[in-house]
């Protein structure tokens, strides 16, 4: 029998900050599973600052969505209805391209399995997905720090930022975070950032200066704009910034533009390394493993804001680009 | 007795391109040196792009140059009179503080012998000074190219841009260069370089996706700008840019500027890395042994574009910074 589909899709484009209005709930009605598909139930969906980016008619590598189709991005879902030998009902998928909606049909052979038997199955969104490995590659792949060396993170009580500041530390390295709030902070510290800085009430660049007077060996930038241009006057002779996101700039048209202040790089021997999750798929195993066993020893916390149902997603993803969230904020369907 | 020196001064700061007539010719009486000070004739002098750094009153970590005072930058000379025992006269000494000058006094343990064995003293001023460090630093400490890697070199009729290019051919690289007329292409790929590009007749993005279909794996970049954009948006996938200077950009006040389209290396997983000659000094030696055994063996040209007098000094400055000249410029005193 049919099911009616709900699903949140782009209704305007935003101009600066998004809004809940830009997004419209849409009903879809969809029949059984051709030979080959399975209908998935989603569970869980994931909300990304990246996503900003689809918004946007330039687009960008990320794509960009049409006026009036659904928003892509993470989620995990259960087979309801299958005609696939390989996806049979009760398993476990995630998807990227299907977004923000609560069932979709898709060939099985473009979803992947998810198992519990790793984790909890929204952690495939958060720890075990894009942002765990976003972090693990901005920390492993790119910054590999030292014993000893001081490290910064910004938006260390987002996502990507607070498994970020764990890495580091798990690493070795004298962690210093910034967030754009005392309580924020303060779990922060918790998470064992040795130093916080709140950007919003403090001077970062003072406050830098101060925690790593030799300079700042490496920072995990999500930020970009102002805040990189501040990193990098912080770097040490010989420091990296890993370029991990510019979400200080994602409501601008001008979110692809650099710093001003780039030739200090030439100055100071200062390597700049942009990056992406997807330059680390191939070590996904590896990563997860690390991550999961991680977790599970105690020595790291996945930290959820969950979002309860499908229509609270738009203002959801408002709170995420104001920064309201602690950790990974996901959506229960 | 006393002797006359004369030397070329900062006149007025330039806004825009450098004139002959923002540099001054002064003269100065010079006594005898005092104990422990020699007194120093200036053989070669040394010009380089980044002293148009020095001109402008904002300086950089090159610093700046006040109205009036002579210009700094590489000379070679020779003790003419000395109170030292440690630099007797005919010594051949190097210094970077005096500048443009034919004569001048110095605290002896202020100066760096430089030994005509290893080559031409010249040389101490392009291959085995500034010029070599430079371009070893960002070939084999930046860029590190693998055997058929695909690297671009720019400003490749440059002192540095034409070594760079013949280091990354020993390594194994396949090398596009570009130059600013056809007539130094033609010599930069008798230097070695596989493909060569006219920047100003031709679409250097439309050649760089010619040569480099996969993307160009490592960039030397000496030009910044709209140059380093376009090797941005030509880099491979993990590919590698190393920030040497920013020739094009030293006329403008905003010279310190970075890209606009920073967020491709996110993208693509790109590095860009700024360094100087200075974070290679520790390893000269080793450096200024390599390059001089290269030369010696015919693997490794070193051009030299000489400018007779020190009173040709701003024209020859001009011209280089026209893109005049092939290989390194030294004005023989």
């Amino acid at each position: 029998m049919p099911v009616t589909a709900r699903q949140i899709v782009l209704a305007r484009r935003p101009e600066g900050p998004v809004r809940a209005q830009d997004f419209a709930l849409r009903e879809q009605t969809l029949g059984a599973p051709a030979a080959g598909e399975v209908l998935v139930r989603n569970l869980w969906l994931s909300l990304d600052p990246y996503m900003r980016l689809f918004m946007a008619e330039s687009g960008s590598i990320h794509g960009s969505v049409d006026l009036g189709a659904a928003m892509p991005g993470g989620a995990v879902g259960e087979v309801i209805v299958s005609a696939s030998e390989s996806l049979p009902v009760g398993t476990r998928v995630m998807s990227m391209a299907h977004g923000w909606r609560d069932h979709y049909l898709a060939p099985a052979d473009q979803l992947q399995t998810v198992s519990a038997e790793v984790g909890p199955v929204q952690r495939f969104l958060g720890l075990y997905g894009l942002t765990g490995i976003t972090a693990w590659g901005g920390i492993h792949g790119v910054l590999k720090p030292q014993p000893g060396e001081t490290l910064f993170v910004n938006a260390a009580a987002g996502a990507v930022g607070s498994i970020a500041v764990q890495l580091a530390k798990r690493a070795g390295a004298t962690v210093i975070a910034s967030a754009g709030s005392d309580a924020k902070c303060a779990w922060v510290k918790q998470l064992g950032a040795d130093h916080v800085v709140n950007y919003r009430r403090e001077d970062l660049a003072a406050r830098l200066a101060e925690f790593a007077p030799e300079g700042v060996a490496a920072a995990f930038d999500n930020v970009g704009g102002e805040q990189l241009e501040i990193l990098i006057d912080a770097a040490a002779r010989q420091g990296r910034i890993a370029l991990c996101g510019a979400i200080a700039l994602y409501d601008s048209a001008n979110y692809r533009a650099g710093p001003r202040n780039l030739f200090a790089t030439i100055e100071k021997h200062v390597t700049l390394t942009g990056f992406n999750a997807g330059f680390y798929f191939a070590r996904a195993p590896e990563i997860i493993a690390d991550l999961a066993a991680a977790e599970a020893a105690g020595a790291l916390v996945s930290t959820e804001t969950v979002i309860e149902g499908l229509e609270a997603m738009p203002q959801g993803f408002v709170d995420l680009m104001g920064g309201e969230s602690r950790g990974k904020m996901l959506v229960r369907v």
